[in-house]
């Protein structure tokens, strides 16, 4: 099944992507019913970084990172590196070097479930990285993998053009064709938000500004 | 079991919780005999913070941070949020809104067994968490926990109105009762230290500080 | 086998060590064959530290770090200590009076596939460690262990006087007999990669300057 | 997102089905190009069983096994549970009363990512199960889920229907409407087996039936 | 705070902790209001056993098994020993030549967050253990623990003379105060599950026998 | 590095191999000073084997099995394979076709940090196999390795021509060149141990045959 690279991919619009980054993913990720994170163990190379991007997928297979140098060619102004290796892989994948030729190409960062390394070098780069692990273990380039085909990275499906959305709380996958009414529901919810951080704020209680008193009390809630 | 607020609590000399801060989380642990640590995975959002507090516990289901309204109703000024999750949970159970209103409380900080979410804010809030995990999942507000009942975190029994200290190297608790005693040991011990450290900035040995050759000898170190 | 301690370990070039850090874990990995790094789990306690020295090996009991001061009066200027607890071991055998005491004795750092503690303290010292955690978790002075014999070191074998390289990437180590071969590998493909950097910055493409097309479509790579 | 029933579904050919549980996972895994195998975490309670079925999905709040009941009014014979949880969750979602009714129903099986209990008592009644933990935590009814939506299951995606192989090597998913193709390959993989095996046996080589010396030798493989 | 031995503790009745075994691990915890289990990673070392008894408990440092001989002199018939170690350790603690001399004094069984090894000799012995990991590794007895002083055992407090339960879904702890009351609920639940098991083996629902219809329409669950 | 195969390698006397079989794993680790202990997390496929053989060493890619049919034909009647990969793995390397060759050529089992499949059928042909993992993830045939060259398996140092000792405690390692000695000071345990086994199971406490009420004292035990 391995050894097919998708070239034309849809993509979500790119004034949709940049408002998701700026919303965040624990709000788009509770604008879609809480749904799209990646697991928890997807972690930055270094804080601060917010970025939303059109997935470029790469289904890789484990110590071999061949299929990255077949995906840049791939990349378009905007997109996001999203690789899954086909079995569990701590493996450092991807460098300096690679992204270097990723960022010529207009990519916009790298989320992968498995190893990055030269994390010093990224940083000064500020090409932003999220992984399962930082490790200096080098890969084979000898065996193939698939570029642009739906993948399960960190326990979600990302398909191509999938809009990803990462930040310092993780990494959360929006579908494409979706993107434009999440942003919506994420906004009203921004929207929300501030109005009961002021409230908050003023030292309002949660119980009292979401009405919960009386739930609480029917279930047998006691205070003693 | 759940279902039960505990309001009012007694708290230890709000001079001595200060003081245990300065005191730090190692010579904590090492002044009451070595005990008392939580999991050392239990780490901070970001480094450098160092506090201390009297535990406001909650019992929490998993995935539901429902209780945490409550508890924030209960916090007095100098409080830290010490949360355990009633099975194994990585969830972002807290997040901006819920320190918003925390802070406006008195509260110092958070301790959770589980997940935290929107760091970013937290550290720009200057908010400190000590958690298992960041995870951007959401929880739910379905199920009754308790509040200052006995819960034990990260592997350690925190009773409501114990001291917690946390800092860099993680997090202790100290017996309500205890904490006065705890700090005056924590006193010696750190007095103690620092003539120690002088001795061995000027290059002594532990070995002779410690007067160690003769037990070592006696153990059979052999050196060839 | 324990309780014995080497005195005299032959070491590398002070030179080539030096350089060896210059090159950088990843490299130095690459150039010995992708050989000789520690498991991924050994990370940095702060970030930008690059080091490389002779390693002062330990092998210690779980949760005692009695040899620590053995190893110290053992320290030569440029030495690393490295430590191999002799079963899995999370707690925080050394701290800031133990670095200082290093310090004093030439030390430049400490690799230890346990715990470390007041790393506050440490890092304002600028005395970088990498570790397998970070525990406040105290230990005892009870049982022998050796000091520069041979290791496995968060899955890596370790001989006295070895080299070791670490940075943010991880930590290497490279046999002390092999270290000027490996620098001389190592920075000819430093050289390699300056040309490649500046191609790829240019916008040319990993497949053109690898020449991977032809052998990607031998191996059946499809483009749809 | 959450609170729908799909009711109606469809599913493989009984025979395809049965004739898939026959050949086991290991060799589907590598029929269908070494896809839809779920993470080596998830363990059977007993050794020895071998199934295949039609996935029932269930996706489940964390501690949440309100919807497995919703879920068993759906059963039809032959069908096995297969349930993710929202959030990753160790808990008891299912035990023997749960089993008793799913048996009632015509289940083979449950394939959980998460935990099971009573285990000796499924295992007296032969009702195989493979998850992710065994333990005896409760759970509870108060937040809705889904049923037969597209779940991630330890790392797989399963549609409703899909066909899902259990035996001791693990669990693998097959698309439903790939269950035919899936089998003639493996049976196609069967046969060419046995008779290596019977080569292998007398005592010839891999690395003669394969013809692998050529390309070992090419790849400088060297003998010393 | 290590260095002491409990010499008298109280134990519950007899004839209730037998019962207790009767009733099983998920029963016990769901009539304690679900509360009580230990960490689900504390497994049995063969199949089959249950068992109920009083909790010697053991404070014992990382690697040392001293305080187990210390233990064995205070087991009275029908104890279990139940051993915490200071901080994690997967050491093997206890082997055959401990087991005959436990059994000897009449203990029925040990619970250990830590290793355990001989295992196919008590295995054959039939002394059922429930242990974090099987591991050989040797441990040493040079420092001191304390014996039935409270633990934390895997998560769960546990004071000498509590009632431990254990069986193949893990460990539950009940308060020896508590331990009568516990088991009527206990047995009021198995009661009512014997009716229940009944009906669903006919075939009848949960739904439907816990009336749950109403809720769950109530709540927005939606048949498509 | 990789690429190597190494052809003729000494082995130990197989008089002793048997010997130290039937001593077992934890005797012979305690007779060479608590060491050559493999990691707890290798376990076996089936409980009961108990086994000793001399190491042909692997070395393989991850995710790549090529060398297990390079390793094959090296086999000596007594032999046992064991495999590391060069990076964290859990793949499945070994099934039973690969078990069919292996006993052909005289192997009594396989030690692999990684995983192992078709354990069903492993079992049924009474083939040992200590591993990391249970896992029917396929592996290619693409990138070389190296056989009977030294490896670190599980955090042990293996030589070709050691001697592997495994049964259900786990694995230990001896060198080769130490077999015999080590042999001598595991029978001398041995036998003090059923001296020791005797009189404990008559009630003697181990306090007083091991005279340790004197040095507790000491200490600073105090009975209560």
């Amino acid at each position: 099944m391995a050894g097919k690279v998708v070239r034309n991919i849809a993509r979500a619009d790119p004034g949709v992507i940049d408002a998701l980054a700026s919303a965040g993913v624990a709000t788009v990720h509770e604008a879609q019913g809480r749904t799209g994170l990646l697991a928890h163990y997807m972690r930055p190379i270094y804080s601060g970084a917010r970025i939303a991007g059109s997935a470029l997928t790469i289904s890789a297979p484990p110590g071999d990172n061949w299929m990255i140098h077949v995906a840049i060619e791939q990349l378009r102004e905007g997109d996001i590196l999203v690789l899954a290796p086909t079995s569990p892989c701590f493996d450092g994948y991807f460098g300096d070097l690679l992204a270097t030729s990723a960022i010529a190409r207009g990519c916009r960062g790298l989320v992968i479930d498995a190893g990055v390394r030269d994390v010093r070098d990224l940083t000064a780069m500020v090409f932003p990285v999220w992984s399962r692990a930082v490790s200096a273990q080098g890969t084979v380039k000898a065996t193939l993998g698939s570029v642009n085909v739906p993948i399960i990275c960190a326990g979600a499906l990302i398909e191509a053009g999938d809009v990803v959305v990462a930040d310092d709380d993780g990494v959360c996958v929006v579908r494409r064709e979706d993107a434009a009414a999440i942003l919506e529901k994420a906004q009203v919810r921004e929207a929300a938000e501030e109005s009961k951080r002021k409230r908050l704020a003023a030292g309002e209680l949660g119980l009292d500004i979401y009405d919960m008193r009386g739930k609480l009390e029917a279930m047998g809630l006691k205070y003693v």
